[in-house]
């Protein structure tokens, strides 16, 4: 039996593991310090009451004969994929419940969805990303061609017509940067797959941070968008599903390549490589969408942006370029000082006792720059800035 | 942007929509008969007490500050892992829990775990089959070889050593057939693979239907086994979990192919494409493992066993030949009067208005036998088999 040799191909990525180390070792040495962490994108809130009260229901309705649910549809529940597609709605995006595909999260099918498409496409990828963008596409031995996010473009790059791509991925808001795409330059980007035939995978996973409102939270709200994206959405930052596990994939009916429909071809992959969330999973995630769920995730997710804001305005004040922040959890700065990604990221923790995540981490063109999310309570948010403040007088 | 070709190369399979249509048809026309469903191999039992009691513990865990859980491992969480490891452990089996992944199911393993093979390898796959072994490698674009199961061989086939295969299938107690390899045959098998140096993809999804104490239910029992098998298990029958997702993938430290060890590659499949299975759910596996979930799932598995039981009786008394139902929940019998699947299923729903699977549903060697499942009420399944007993005597 011969193995998959691409997966030699993968880069191994110590960047969490490393920083666990270094942290580990300042702990170490100083046993009093009081480390704030600010590096992980993941949530800290709990679930809300309606979301517990929804799944505590359901697994009830499985201990009964005449409620219990065994195999369900592959692709989710009508009572979910019902108010997702309202949710839809709601935007300005029509969809019908069968261009709605419910997952475990928009991880496995951003990773699953490239089953469907041929090895021989190329992918365009920006730098920094997201790593799970590349690792896949490695594992399948797709070329990657890479695309720059920097500075002068905002962290934001637009197409470059001289380049051929076949699969682009674009994440907005985006995870590390925290910048967003208005729409006048995803109109852009969805011209581009028109006319070079290309399809785009938008990872819509932080569009509930979005804040503007003139800012899209749906490639869908692109004219013609149907006709050459696929949409990944998740309900972990939404409403605090990290550890809960449910996701969604719009597949829209106009989408075809090769004269056959994706749909078709992503519903048969999940119905023979995957089972459908668990019952209990979905009556968890429908009450995201009910009245007092969607009070309660707005509480949880104004608290975070409270957070975000209180960052990204003290960044300001101390003259710190950076983005993200207003429209994500997410804050990307750049190491004051010239510094480079690791440096910023001893200097912190040493000066501050605060962890971020080294840009670099997310690629090339993360070097010197630096990722802090909103994702703690507002006490250590606020004692955090307060101790970056101090530490840039240092600088 | 090319689509996987591969794609347009499976085969569409109508068996159940078939089977639904002929069943409404007949119901139109016959609005007073009561049919009893022996078709789908889904449990009709509620999730027991204990495993309902922990997803609802969990539940209230994950909507306070102090018990919630975001991001966990993605291979799950030491809990779970550490019980299933024990599980093994009594079986004469000694895994570390390293080698133990958690997932949402072996429908879901099975399909990914070709991730980290070459397309280039031969598979071996045995006819009749679970549809899916088929597909996801149809889908890889594999080359794939059947092997006949037969009633010569009690539908146990044995390796032919003039074939050369790389990757092969073994599901014991199979689905559909419901027989069960002895260790002396599975040893046969494991001399196999370690001699052409292929690997065995072992499904053990109905082992706790094993009756006979002298019959595995695990291919580790077997000798340098974990030299060349990954073996896949799930709660979904064990425990009724078809509805609530999980299941688990078991990839020996000492299995290594081209000096890699295929644990890491695993690893790095499920860490990319995967984000764990949510710890609600994980939580509710565990309690299959406490003293009260294993008396309360034994209590479900003897009820269908004893299912099985009866309709197994009742083909021997009316002198049709069939394999499984005393070590598995499905019943697999050769159509009486020489009659095709298809015709014994309209037979039976004429005559006796009972459904069951056509076993040609399950690949060419299938033609002429016929599926009948354990999972139906004490009442229904007595009164089938009263009604086929009858219906035998119009043959």
């Amino acid at each position: 039996m011969k193995i998959n040799e691409n997966y030699l191909k993968l880069k191994e990525s110590y960047l969490f593991s490393d920083i666990s180390k270094k942290v580990g070792a300042f702990s170490e040495k100083n046993p009093d310090a009081k480390i704030i962490r600010l590096g992980i994108g993941d949530v800290t809130l709990p679930l809300v009451p309606a979301v517990t009260a929804a799944l505590e229901a359901a697994s009830r309705e499985m201990g009964q004969k005449e409620t219990f649910h065994g195999y369900g549809p592959e692709q989710g529940y009508g009572f979910l994929k019902d108010a997702i597609r309202d949710y839809y709605g709601e935007k300005g995006v029509e969809l019908s419940s069968d261009e709605i595909f419910v997952s475990d999260g928009a991880k496995s099918d951003l990773g699953n969805i490239l089953d469907i498409f041929s090895t021989d496409n190329t992918v365009l990828i920006p730098d920094p990303v997201y790593p799970v963008y590349v690792d896949t596409n490695t594992m399948a031995g797709r070329n990657i061609i890479y695309q720059n996010a920097c500075e002068e473009n905002g962290f934001l790059p637009m197409p470059d017509r001289s380049v051929k791509a076949d699969i682009i991925y674009i994440c907005s808001p985006n995870n590390p940067t925290g910048a967003v795409y208005d729409k006048a330059q995803l109109k852009e980007w969805v011209d581009y797959a028109l006319d070079f035939g290309a399809i785009i995978l938008f990872d819509s996973a932080y569009e509930s941070f979005v804040r503007e409102e003139a800012l899209p939270t749906s490639i869908y709200q692109i004219e013609s968008a149907k006709k050459c994206a696929i949409e990944f959405c998740s309900f972990s930052k939404t409403a605090g599903f990290t550890g809960t596990r449910c996701g969604y994939t719009v597949v829209p009916d106009e989408l075809e390549f090769d004269g056959v429909k994706l749909g078709r071809l992503w519903l048969r992959r999940q119905t023979t490589k995957f089972n459908g969330v668990p019952y209990v999973i979905q009556r968890g995630a429908a009450a995201v969408f009910t009245p007092e769920g969607r009070s309660q995730i707005k509480a949880n997710i104004d608290y975070y942006m409270e957070n975000a804001k209180i960052v990204s305005e003290t960044l300001d004040k101390v003259g710190i370029w950076h983005t993200g922040g207003k429209n994500s959890p997410y804050i990307w700065l750049k190491c004051p000082g010239g510094m480079k990604s690791w440096e910023y990221f001893d200097f912190l923790l040493a000066k501050a006792h605060v962890v971020g995540t080294p840009g670099e981490g997310f690629g090339v063109n993360g070097e010197g720059f630096f990722r802090l999310t909103a994702f703690n309570s507002r006490e250590n948010v606020e004692e955090a800035v307060d101790r970056i403040i101090k530490a840039s007088d240092m600088i």
